[in-house]
């Protein structure tokens, strides 16, 4: 099996698994899969993928999670930035990538992708690469989760080295950061890209660790919080916190808007924006509420 | 008087004008003043505006209308692609920008801008141009409320001579337009940039024009639709539809883009987003429906 047929493997199946724990934990909807082809000649992304969605469910207000694997003839320019010696390579990508939107305010929204990429310049050998994380956007957040959701992804750096925990941790803060609120989308996680340290077996066992340690993470807390009291104020407090979940990804989430500016399937890409938003202007929570406190949680801390 | 500041005086009368009318229209609500101001030397973009929002009218579910006045000390390379013998130059802006969401979907949305800007190289004389327009989203589109809104723009346009309307129209259809989902955001109207061509006081009467028009265009539709009668279906395809706009906001609108990335008011720039949304993936109208015939509209179209 080549290198990407046995990322593909693992990621159709995670996939699933990932779908099977949620349904689980909903206990009533279950995901939709749309299976979707794009041919060649048609479209500069060529390939295709499985897109799943879980709506209105009891716990899950929305969940999407994607598989998709995707090539091109020629590596756009913008796309090969830092390695411009790809510029113009045939190329291929399969990853996996979710957001679920709960309906309770006191569940945490996630987000987790784990990706690979190849490109074969006509000059040298195949490059590769992983790329992916998990990270948690909690509305009313709890210590105790989010020391949980840290120490899941310190455990599954362990075997991978001194530093990866604190390195891929600290990309993750600085990359769900919303510049023009100066705060980051959420308290964080693990985010990596261009891995390709050591061989493709180390690098893959890292991206099966993180790809598989999203639901030991994510799951705990779900069924620690789905069946918290709520009203209007948590409800409303949730929809406006939401608003800043569409602006991280509508403004500064590369893979996006490379993905729309490119080509890529918009429903796809879009599967990440939560079903129900509020924006309000000038709003700012009552000082000392449990809304104020949220601010607190959108600097990087050091969690464990 | 200086150029700047007659605009800046125009400016600022349009901005009354435009929040007494829509005040008139409503006949519940009110507009409520931020006035802000931002010292040199705290951020790369000094001055100040009057934003004005009126929140939960009864017709109006959010109405934004925002007077700036702006200034930096060395325009930034990328605001001066086009003309790049003014980078570092310093330079002035100010505008009325506004975007009015309508709680019946049978009432459009809209969306209007005029704006001045100088700079002052150091080789040279000073340059300066006018930008603006104004433009239709409509849920439930009516022909005659469409034709209206372009005969107004038509016909403010007519003392500046052929062509000038059909040139900004089409500029307006390119401008406004959703490449990711291959439709414009709603049916157009006026749009133009760089405008210095003749005098300043040609110029500057078209801006007038064309600020002066909007209520015009806008206050018959708004008269003639706001009583219709609607349901939850009504509402719920609005807010999808209202998703388009977020869309074109945050990833296509340079206005917008540029402002977020270069350290602008954040609440000032978002005034603009809808104050309630929805997306849902895969959501595609039943055929046949008025729903689905929204689609009909949104491709350019000669109106008159």
């Amino acid at each position: 099996m080549s290198q990407i047929d046995a990322v593909h493997a693992y990621l159709t199946d995670l996939q699933d698994r990932i779908c099977a724990a949620l349904e689980g934990c909903d206990g009533a909807a279950r995901f939709v899969e749309d299976r979707w082809q794009r041919e060649a000649g048609t479209t500069p992304i060529k390939g295709g993928g499985r897109s799943r969605v879980m709506k209105q469910g009891a716990v899950f207000e929305q969940a999407g999670v994607g598989f998709s694997d995707v090539s091109g003839d020629a590596l756009p320019a913008a796309a090969s930035a830092h390695r411009p010696e790809l510029a113009g390579a045939p190329w291929r990508a399969v990853g996996v990538s979710l957001v679920i939107h709960p309906r309770n305010p006191y569940v945490p929204t996630s987000h987790a992708n784990v990706r690979y990429f190849e490109a074969r310049p006509k000059a040298g050998a195949p490059i590769w690469w992983f790329g992916g994380g998990f990270d948690l956007t909690p509305f009313y957040p709890f210590d105790d989760d989010v020391r949980h959701w840290h120490q899941v992804a310190h455990d599954l750096c362990t075997p991978f080295g001194e530093g990866r925990y604190a390195t891929h941790k600290q990309w993750c803060d600085r990359y769900f950061f919303l510049k023009h609120r100066d705060e980051t989308r959420g308290v964080g996680g693990l985010f990596f890209d261009d891995l390709n340290e050591g061989s493709f077996e180390q690098c893959f066992a890292y991206q099966r660790a993180v790809g598989d340690g999203y639901l030991d993470a994510y799951v705990p807390i779900v069924e620690k919080r789905k069946a918290t009291e709520y009203g209007d104020r948590e409800r409303e407090f949730q929809l406006y916190r939401r608003g800043r979940y569409v602006e991280f990804n509508l403004v500064w989430d590369r893979g996006t808007l490379f993905g729309l500016q490119s080509g890529g399937r918009t429903e796809s890409i879009l599967m990440s924006l939560p079903p129900r938003v509020r924006f309000e202007y000038g709003y700012v929570p009552e000082a000392g509420s449990e809304e104020a406190r949220l601010a607190e949680y959108l600097k990087p801390r050091d969690w464990l």
